[in-house]
């Protein structure tokens, strides 16, 4: 790929956008050359910043014509590289598509551009009682765009489900420049779902540049309870004592001991005991006299695993505090080390404590810290490794263990990534999961979208390279 | 197309099936000719009965070299047309692959062959507390196989979601003869979503030979309500109540004067109330504490829309008498009428009084009894139409009715199906409701799948000379 854009490119771009709306400076370009993987690094050689459907479109035409990728960029919180530019590359950035053109309260959806914040949609709609469902640790400042490229969860998609529940129709430019809707603002359709194919394709179909959100009614009543545990296995137990009764919380978090330190280490702000080895949040919601009834039956699971203590959440100021601790959990690693690379898994519920273990055992044989934050309702794991990327060799220690780490869950009956996406950090992974075929049939999917492979290229699917090499090999682990 | 199959494709055929697995006398296809929707009959050349993932392959390529167009076909109780083959074609019937391969109780999930029925599935999860969610009111003879390819929905599938909430992974042969696995036994997946894709494409893409099913726990406890009302608009209005409630039921169901009589017409098995115009089944399931108190609340909302009376059922005998009219109201009015069409779509939920007002006027203006059962929760609809193919003319008036009933749904911002597929019936109906952007698109995604066009041809999509007009014509109503 050339570092320079072509010359009638550049032009084309000058008079496609004006001043503000185009960075072309290299300086300028630095603070675009990675997401928050923040090993990846490969500045763009432009940003653009469109306000409208047909501004995108005439990018993506002209750059097919002159042959350079182009990668959509929200708010760069990407935690799998899928908002890196790829090389000799451009972004569009959807920070401009920010307005929510609609919202229709009482058939519950919103139509929104693309780079309207999460949690802005949801303040949007509480006036009508309602709100937008999925709710990504970054929501205060990720854009819906980006949460529909990489079908973003969230610690309450629990019961509610990720954001491909949560999207009822998408209008994209595909990577031939038209301009196509998919799905509909009706629950059920039953034509080809389109939209739920869009949803997670991390850029490589095409460009959202419209979205119909669901938007479900705020909870009358909500509960939060705390349990905190001797062992990581018992809050693991008590989470699956819950899930069989047939309860599913909102949310179902688990926070090890390392976390629980380091969430308490300065202030003490969630109050978490230092004592546990592990907490287990739980939030239920939904109409009063259900909340309450499920609350005291979440409770006497909780209490059946022997808890050191379990607390309930007295007002929402107690309810703030609780989840503070997990809010909060990321940030706080974060002044643990400079550098922190957090992993996303799946693993089956019932393996979880198993794989716990292996990770822990991953890092200490590779003298890296890591501590654990997790989905457990669902098993969806975040190992978060901490690293300093000033000395030598522990940035390549950190990438050794988490290649384990990936490998461990894939044998545990895994898969790659439960909410983060796969990007480039989990690319090459691919073949581990899928084989040739499922490769071959998703490589024939894309190109129905983007003949020319320009659409954020290198995400998600290995390199047709690779895919030839695959070809070679034969099959998959699947 | 030819009226034979080559003869060299039917030496083929003879080869891989034995004379137990293979039907080609012409009297005996004629069983083969329609499928639900028996309106629209064509007789297959051939029917084969494979019993293996391996017998498929052989089967699409042999028919992909011969030309020969095939159709996949379960029960046969598709209500579009969906199971039909194509002039010149052949079926592939999947009652050999009736095997429950597994099911993991402890990871909820149960993997299947095709032909396994819907109904028969629950049966065997039952003993580990464990159901398949999606009940079609034809579960106890459709199979999940052809349940994936219309995804499939049920009076159920208001709280649980549709077949494509339940299928995790397919397991499916291409077009192309390849064998390719879509989705993963996971209920959280990064990759692109052609499980999601695959699902509800009605064949079009492939056929499913292995399906990785979700289990969902039998609830603990069941409470069944039927509320009378005195007007259609009184029962629509206390089903928007509960919803603007947040209380999501597992049922809630809408039968009219005419089908109350007819199901209370011979026996009164039912015991719906003859003095009614509607009357309104919920349902509410789960954990016991929570089902009581939902119970509660549903019924304050149901009393405030002044019901001419409401029942609760005391004993699941008295359950299942409720249920009786809800499930035998199609067979109920076919006792009625030598003929029924029975018409599937979706409306925005606040726009049913008026859609269903809509409909009894335009059956009027047709001289075409019509009864309304509907699946009042999600806005889909279930008008039955009454005629006697015999005397000349009734049919014609019923398809034209039909055609009007689409348009009225469309208008109203609804679409053409909700759980019945589009098939042959509303194909042509598809440029109504998408743009030729739009149905390109799936063309271009069809053709990944299936490049030779083969697979179940003239289903789903406007055949491609209609889709050339289409792109004359411009763009869709969307």
């Amino acid at each position: 790929m050339p570092r320079r854009l072509p010359s009638s490119f550049r032009r084309r771009l000058r008079r496609l956008f004006p001043d503000d709306r185009l960075v072309t400076d290299p300086a300028l370009l630095r603070a675009y050359e990675c997401d928050a993987l923040t090993h990846f690094r490969s500045p763009p050689l432009a940003v653009a910043f469109p306000e409208t459907t047909g501004e995108v479109q005439e990018t993506v035409r002209a750059a097919v014509a002159a042959g350079v990728p182009l990668t959509a960029r929200g708010a760069g919180t990407c935690l799998s590289g899928g908002a890196i530019a790829a090389d000799g590359g451009i972004l569009l950035e959807t920070s401009r598509m920010r307005r929510i053109l609609e919202i229709d309260a009482e058939n519950r959806r919103a139509r929104v551009q693309p780079g309207v914040v999460n949690a802005r949609l949801s303040r949007a709609a509480a006036p009508f009682g309602l709100l937008y469902a999925p709710d990504p640790s970054s929501q205060t400042v990720s854009t819906i765009g980006g949460n529909v490229a990489e079908n973003a969860g969230g610690p309450h998609c629990l019961a509610q489900g990720v954001t491909s529940q949560h999207v009822l129709a998408v209008e994209i430019v595909t990577g031939t420049g038209e301009r196509v809707t998919l799905g509909s603002p009706l629950e059920e359709t039953e034509e080809l779902d389109l939209r739920g194919l869009f949803i997670g394709s991390e850029g490589t179909l095409g460009i959202a540049t419209e979205i119909t959100c669901r938007l479900v009614p705020r909870p009358e009543s909500v509960e939060t309870l705390l349990a905190s545990y001797g062992s990581l296995p018992d809050a693991c137990r008590a989470v699956a004592r819950v899930i069989a009764a047939g309860i599913v919380p909102s949310a179902l978090e688990v926070l090890d001991e390392r976390t629980i330190r380091a969430v308490e280490g300065e202030k003490g702000e969630a109050g978490y005991p230092l004592d546990a080895a592990a907490v287990l949040l739980v939030e239920v919601d939904g109409p009063e006299a259900r909340v309450a009834s499920e609350a005291r039956a979440v409770e006497e699971h909780l209490a059946k695993e022997r808890p050191l203590r379990v607390e309930r959440a007295v007002d929402d100021a107690h309810r703030a505090r609780l989840w503070k601790g997990r809010k909060g959990a990321f940030g706080a690693m974060g002044r643990q080390a400079p550098d922190l690379y957090l992993q996303d898994a799946v693993v089956p519920r019932s393996r979880l404590p198993e794989v716990i273990e292996a990770i822990s055992a991953i890092c200490t044989r590779h003298e890296v810290t890591v501590a654990n934050v997790f989905h457990a309702g669902d098993g969806n794991l975040h190992p978060i490794l901490c690293y300093d990327s000033r000395h030598p060799g522990e940035l390549e220690r950190v990438l050794a263990a988490s290649a384990e780490i990936v490998r461990v869950c894939l044998e545990a009956g895994g898969t790659l990534s439960g909410e983060h996406g796969i990007g480039i950090e989990k690319r090459d992974h691919m073949p581990e999961l899928l084989g040739a075929q499922e490769l071959r049939a998703m490589g024939h999917v894309r190109s129905a979208f983007d003949p020319t492979g320009l659409m954020n290229p290198g995400k998600l699917l290995p390199t047709p390279g690779a895919c030839a090499e695959l070809r070679a090999a034969g099959r998959g682990a699947r």
